[in-house]
């Protein structure tokens, strides 16, 4: 590439990683009115995460549409081809996450009308923890910070562990009163949601850790 | 590119397409056995699923790397391109099938000590359309199907309808018989796993669509 060129490719870059922040702020805020939603039982808040769902489908494509147009017209080498590639495989996990977020938002239309049996028990800290995972993961591909990805997915086991505890309890509490079933049922899909957020902030994780050291290591199980 | 060139770049797409149809159908099988393990309650073959889970997980790397390999060395003109890249998202949505095939056999080892309270309702009917759409969605990529594609997407909305129906039997069931509720509650997110995988298939024909078309259609909603 001339300077010229290389220029303004580092531009593309540093404007694509730029995009690719956004879109995890936005997936970060729709994590947290989700749930914010679900415990104040506030329906219009789960009503705009759930239309903002749009918005990032919109922006993963936009992005994925650029990264795809960089590689065809700008033929990078092979470091930066694999910084795209992991940027294609980012907004991958951040767009399910936001579609995890918005499932969590539904749930919150569907036991509007029903008083809540119980507060939500650990969901709302596996729901701070998996947020700070997004953010950590985020920041560690923007760094190449290898040491900031594996630090930030230990969240992830006490995310799966809270999940444990969460599912026992629920299943507890419906044995003990069979009317807080459906109610119950729901709340185990919401941890279960939260756990699988943890998953995609591990992977990308992951993809950080290969993009940087060229290891891929397992850090799901 | 030069004949010769080409002709090699051609092989190598076609290798690639050919590991992705031989994923394509660890993956149907291992959604196979992991319902039929449930509905056996054969714990070896659940064991089964899980330890596959690996070899999948596997060449899903291989066929990652060898994509971004053919991007930088052969760096592919549009067309060419987009089918890598259509390539390379298909097996992130085959690999989560899997892991969803495999959490289901893992709910069979966590059952195996209790006798089944009731038949699997429509749990193996779900399994068979995600199979078939699993199938489907692959055999358009390879032959650049639209209508194919979108055809059997058709089967994700009949996917979505039983999940309802199976959610609804499964909470009267627990309602009038609290001592179900540990084994319906698993039997809960089984259904919900097959109601992914039919979300993932339904990735695979978008994309499909989008190779083909240029045309973001969702499917999903």
């Amino acid at each position: 590439m001339s300077g010229s060129v290389r220029h303004n490719f580092d531009q593309a870059l540093e404007e694509l990683q730029k995009d690719i922040l956004r879109m995890g702020s936005m997936v970060e805020t729709a994590i947290v009115k989700a749930v914010e939603s679900l415990a104040r039982q506030d329906v219009k808040m789960a009503q705009e995460v759930i239309d903002g769902d749009e918005a990032i489908d919109q922006l993963e494509k936009e992005i994925d549409d650029r990264c795809m147009k960089l590689i065809a017209t700008q033929q990078p080498i092979a470091g930066d081809l694999r910084k795209i590639g992991a940027g294609l495989k980012i907004i991958v996990d951040l767009e399910r996450i936001a579609d995890h977020a918005t499932d969590i938002a539904k749930v919150t239309l569907r036991m509007a009308n029903q008083p809540l049996i119980k507060p939500l028990i650990d969901i709302p800290k596996m729901a701070k923890l998996a947020q700070e995972e997004v953010r950590g993961v985020l920041d560690a591909y923007v760094r190449g910070d290898v040491e900031l990805a594996k630090e930030t997915c230990k969240k992830d086991d006490e995310i799966d562990r809270l999940y444990r505890l969460v599912f026992d309890e629920l299943v507890e509490i419906m044995q003990k009163d069979p009317s807080t079933i459906t109610q119950a049922t729901h709340l185990l899909f919401v941890a279960r949601y939260l756990e699988r957020i943890g998953d995609h902030a591990t992977n990308i994780g992951e993809g950080v850790i290969y993009l940087e050291t060229g290891e891929r290591e397992d850090l799901n199980r």
